[in-house]
C-alpha cells in the first residue's frame, strides 16, 4: 500500500540539512571528538553536573546578546560549558520594533539554543531555567525551572563552576514613575513584540466598533511612545508606516483618528546622534503627523491618561489608548548592576566574570594610581619624572587609562608632553610628584561609561571567550599592559568597545545611519545599507533566511493584521 | 540627502500587490459603486447601523468555515452586510495539528476579515466583539466588546438585522469528564495550537534539568492524546514525527523517555474510515511506539495524573506531562446546537438561520408527513396509491425527504416499487393509507446527522448565500420540491451535503486517504495529494504562498525549537 519512494526524498533533505553544518565544523568536530564520546554516556546531565571532568567548568547564566556571542566563540575543547538561562532562545534584539508590527516574524528573529548546542556537536549543555543566588564562596549557584513546578516540589537545583559568566541583562528603567509598570508596554523581549503588535491591531479594532464616540475613537487611537531614543523613534516610524501603508486601508473610517505621539524628556531626540539626522528626523516626523513632544517628562501614567510635565505648560493629561514604553536607559550605573573591572571580573568575587547590559566597567581612575604610576615610571627612584623617563611605560599607561588618551584628544593635545605643560604653556622638564599630580588632575573627567546596546554586549562575549581560549598560553606569556600596583604584567589586553557605528529607521524605507569617521547619511539608499548589514548579522542562516523572506512578503503582500 | 530612487521600487511594489485583486474584482467594483460611494461617508458606521439603506441588512455571527464561505460567496450589491466574531480572522482549521508542531506557523493558516472586507472593496462591515443575545422579536442583537472595555462601560452594544445567520461554532465536548477543562489542551483555536507547542517545548526543557529522576523525565515526557479520530491521529503521528525528526537531536538525553499515548474509547482508532486504514494506521503506531489505549474511557484528570477505565483492566491511573484532548465530537445532539430546517433555517425564530458546528438539521421525518404524501400522491382522492400513481411525485419526495433514497439503497432496492412489495415478496398493486404507513414504517432509520467537520460548514456557507443571491428569482420561480403540507413549491432546494473524502495523515510523510467511490490509499503519494489538496483550498493566495513556504522551510531547517 505504502511507496518508500518519499523516504529518499526525504533523506536527501536530511542531508541537505546537515551538510553545510558538518563541513563548518570539521576542525571542531576532530577537535572535540573526547567530548562527543563522553556526550553519548548515558546519565551524564548528572556526571557533568558532578563536575567530575577534567575540564574546568564554565557556567553561563543567560542567553541575549553577551552569552550567545560567549557561546560562539569558546573553545569547547577546553571547557565544560553549561548554560542556564529562562530562555531557551537566542534574540537578535535589534529587529524587535519590526516585530511590533509584523514586518518581521518574532520567531524569525530567535535562534533556540539547543540549535547552537547541536551545531557545536552537543559540546555544551543547556537547562532553562532562573539563577536565583550566586553563592562565590562556594562556587555555586542556585536555579530555580519556571517550566512548571507541580511535579517536584519547587523545582531548585544548584549547578557547581569553577567559572561564572554573568549575562542576564537588565530590567528597563521606569524611573519610579507610578504606574508605568502596570500601564505601559516595554520592548526588551520577544513576547512584549508580539503583545505590542497584538495591542495595537485591538485598539484598532476597539475604535472600529459602532457605540463609540469621536472622542473615545480618538482616545483609542492615541498611541503615545515615551523616550525619543533610536527604538522609541524606530518603533513611532514603524507604527506610522504600518498605519499608513497597511492599516489605513484596512480601517478606512477610522484612519483619520489615528495620532502618535513621541515623549522624549530632552530637548531633542535621537541625542546621541549627529545633529544633521536629529534634524531630518524631527522634520520628517513633523511633516508625517507625528506628535513630538520635546521637553516633557512622564510624571504619572494611569490606566486612562498619561501625566507629563513641561517648564512651559506645567502638567497635562493626555488619553491614550496604546502605551510604549521606550527608554533607552537601562539599569546602567544603579546599584543593581554588576561592576567590573576593565578584564570584566566582578569585583570582589573571584573568577566570576560579567558582561552585557547587566555589568559595567569601572574604569580605574588615573587619579587613584598617581603615586603608583609616579614610582613605576620614575625607575631610578629620582623622585622627579621628565618626558624622557615616562616613555616606556606610556603605551602601558594609554593601555590601562583609556581615559588619558580621550582626554589628549579632546584637548586637541599630540601627545603626553602637552600634557606636562605647565599654565603659562611651557614645558616642564621635570616634575615631582604633586606637579605630576596637578597635570593630570582633570584627565578622569574622560572616563566614559558603555552605552548598553547589543554592540557592546556582543563584543563583550567575544572577548571574553577569546581571553578563555588563551588562558593558558596568556598565563605564560602575559600579553596585557604592566601591572601599576602590582609586579609583572596583566594577562590579557583590557576590554576595550570599538563603535562600529549606528542606525536609526526613520520609517517610509528611509534610514539614519552614523558610521565610525563622522559618516553621516539619511536615505533610501541608508535603509538598503541597514537590510544587508542586519540581514549579515543574524545568528544562522535559518533566521538569516526567514529575515529576508519576512522583508520578501511584507513587501509582496503587506503586514499581516490578524491580532492575534 | 534623500534619494527618490527608492520610492519607484516602491511604487512598483504597490502595483503588483494591486493589480491582481482589481482585475479579479472589476465587475464587482463596477456593480458596487453605489456602496463604494457610500462607505466613503464619514460616520457611516452609525449610519449603516441604524439600517435607513434600502437594501436589506444580513448579519453574520462568526467568521469560522462557514460563516467565512457564506461571505465569500454572497453578492454584496444585493445585501447591506455586516459580521460580528469575537476573533479578526478566518483559521483554515484542518492544518492546526501542523501548528502545534511548528511544521506550519499560526499566521500562515489565518486570514484577516480585514482583507476580506478590502477585497470585495469594502462592501461589508466587520465588528470584533461577541454576541451574548438574540433578540428575534424585535430583530435585534446585542454585543459586547471583548478587547478592553475600559474606556466605554461595558462595551456592550446593539445591532438590527433583516436576516441573521449564526455560525458562531462549537465548544468542544468535555463530556462532562472532571479535570478535562482545568487539565487538558483542546484544539480548537489558533491559539490553542499556540499554547501546545508551547508546552511540548517546556515539557522537554523540564525533562532535561538536572534535578529529575529517571521516573520524573518520563513522566513529563508522556503525552496524552485523548481521542483517536483524525485530529487526535493526526496530532499524534505529528508529535512522533516532531520528537524523533527534530527534539530527538536537540535533546539527545531526553529523548528515550518519551512516550505518546493515545486513548480511544472505542475498539479502534480511525473509526470512521475504512478498515483498512485503521489497520494500517494502527500497525503503523504500534511500530512507531506509539501507545494505544484503545476501549479505554478517561473518567477524571487531575494536574498530575490521568484516570481511564476499560473492561478488562477497571480503573487505570497515568501519571503525564502534556495532556491533549482531541475528541471529535463537538456539542453536536445536544440542547446548546440550533436546530434547523433543511434549508437552514432556525426552527421557530423567522429570518435567522444557523450553518456551521453550532447547528443541526432536523431533517424531516417520512412518518411525520406520510398522511400529507398519501394525500399528496393521491391525486384522484381514490383511497388507494399504485407505483403509476406516485410517480409524479416521486422526484419531488426523494429530494424533501433524502432517508429515502439513502433506505432504498441500504437495502438493495432498486426503486420505489421496490418498497412496496410485501413480505411474501410481491409487489401489491394497490396501497391503502395504512398499507402505505407499513410500508414506509423503517424508512427513517436512515436520517444521518452531519459531521461537525469544515467541510460541512463550508457548504453549508455556500449554499446559503447562493440562496441569498437568488432570493429574488426563486421567490418568482420556485425550484425547490412541492410542499407536501402546503401548497405550490418550496423556493429552494433543500441543502444536500456532498462528502468530498478525508485524510488522516498518519506522519512519516505519509497520509491515508478515502475519496468517494471507496478510494482508500495509504501512503508516500497520498500525502502529496493531501499537500496540494490543502494548499488549493487555502482561503488566499498570500496564506497559500506562506503555508507552502512554511513546508519548504521545514523540509530545509527542520522544525523551530524556541519555547516562544
Amino acid at each position: 500500500m505504502a511507496s518508500s519512494g518519499m523516504s529518499l526524498v526525504r533523506r536527501a533533505a536530511e542531508a541537505v540539512r546537515r551538510t553545510p553544518r558538518w563541513q563548518k565544523r570539521l576542525v571542531v568536530l576532530t577537535v572535540g571528538v573526547g567530548t562527543l564520546t563522553y556526550a553519548v554516556q548515558d546519565n551524564r546531565v548528572l556526571q557533568i553536573c558532578d563536575g567530575t571532568g577534567n575540564k574546568k567548568k564554565v557556567v553561563i547564566l543567560g542567553t541575549g546578546w553577551a552569552g550567545a556571542s560567549f557561546l560562539r566563540n569558546i573553545d569547547t575543547s577546553l571547557y565544560d560549558v553549561h548554560v542556564v538561562s529562562p530562555r531557551n532562545y537566542f534574540t537578535f534584539t535589534p529587529l524587535l520594533p519590526s516585530v511590533t508590527c509584523g514586518t518581521v516574524e518574532a520567531r524569525s528573529i530567535v535562534e533556540p539554543v539547543r540549535n547552537i548546542v547541536r551545531k557545536r556537536n552537543g559540546a555544551f549543555r543547556f537547562w532553562e531555567a532562573e539563577c536565583f543566588k550566586i553563592d562565590p564562596t562556594n562556587k555555586k549557584i542556585h536555579c530555580r525551572s519556571d517550566v512548571g513546578t507541580n511535579i517536584n516540589g519547587n523545582g531548585e537545583f544548584s549547578v557547581d563552576y569553577d567559572y561564572l559568566i554573568v549575562s542576564v541583562g537588565a530590567r528597563p528603567n521606569t524611573f519610579n514613575t507610578p504606574g508605568v509598570t502596570e500601564n505601559c508596554h516595554f520592548l526588551k523581549e520577544v513576547e512584549d513584540a508580539q503583545k505590542i503588535r497584538k495591542s495595537v491591531l485591538k485598539c484598532f479594532e476597539r475604535a472600529s466598533l459602532p457605540n463609540l464616540s469621536e472622542e473615545e475613537r480618538k482616545k483609542n487611537l492615541h498611541f503615545v511612545v515615551i523616550g525619543g531614543g533610536p527604538t522609541g523613534v524606530e518603533f513611532a516610524a514603524e507604527l506610522h508606516d504600518f498605519v499608513n501603508g497597511d492599516l489605513a486601508k484596512l480601517y478606512p473610517d477610522v484612519k483619520k483618528y489615528v495620532n502618535i505621539s513621541v515623549i522624549e524628556a530632552g530637548g531633542h531626540i535621537l541625542t546621541m546622534f549627529d545633529k544633521r539626522i536629529t534634524k531630518f528626523a524631527e522634520e520628517k516626523f513633523k511633516r508625517e503627523g507625528i506628535d513630538l513632544k520635546t521637553n516633557f517628562k512622564v510624571v504619572k501614567v494611569s490606566d486612562k491618561d498619561i501625566t507629563m510635565t513641561n517648564s512651559d505648560t506645567g502638567e497635562v493629561s493626555v488619553p491614550y489608548g496604546c502605551n510604549l514604553k521606550l527608554e533607552e536607559f537601562i539599569l546602567q550605573g544603579s546599584r543593581r548592576v554588576l561592576a567590573t573591572d576593565e578584564w570584566l571580573r566582578v569585583q570582589g568575587c573571584e573568577d566570576v566574570y560579567a558582561i552585557g547590559d547587566c555589568a559595567t566597567i569601572a574604569q580605574r581612575k588615573v587619579m587613584e594610581d598617581v603615586a603608583a604610576i609616579f614610582r613605576v615610571a620614575d625607575k631610578d627612584n629620582s623622585g622627579t619624572l621628565t618626558v624622557e623617563k615616562i616613555k616606556h611605560v606610556l603605551g602601558d599607561i594609554y593601555e590601562r587609562y583609556p581615559q588619558m588618551k580621550l582626554y589628549l584628544k579632546s584637548n586637541q593635545m599630540k601627545g603626553f608632553h602637552d600634557l606636562l605643560k605647565n599654565s603659562e604653556g611651557k614645558e616642564s622638564k621635570e616634575l615631582n610628584i604633586e606637579e605630576f599630580k596637578k597635570a593630570l588632575a582633570q584627565v578622569d573627567s574622560q572616563v566614559k561609561m558603555l552605552p548598553a546596546t547589543a554592540q557592546v554586549a556582543s563584543q563583550q562575549g567575544d572577548y571574553l571567550a577569546r581571553c578563555f581560549n588563551r588562558m593558558q598560553t596568556c598565563e605564560q606569556n602575559p600579553e596585557g599592559p604592566i601591572r601599576i600596583r602590582g609586579e609583572g604584567r596583566h594577562r590579557f589586553k583590557p576590554f576595550r568597545y570599538r563603535h562600529l557605528g549606528q542606525f536609526a529607521p526613520l520609517g517610509g524605507e528611509q534610514t539614519a545611519a552614523q558610521l565610525p569617521g563622522d559618516w553621516v547619511h539619511v536615505g533610501h539608499s541608508t535603509q538598503w545599507l541597514w537590510y544587508s548589514v542586519y540581514a549579515s548579522k543574524q545568528f544562522s542562516w535559518r533566521t538569516r533566511m526567514l529575515v529576508v523572506s519576512d522583508w520578501g512578503k511584507r513587501f509582496i503582500f503587506g503586514r499581516d493584521s490578524s491580532s492575534l
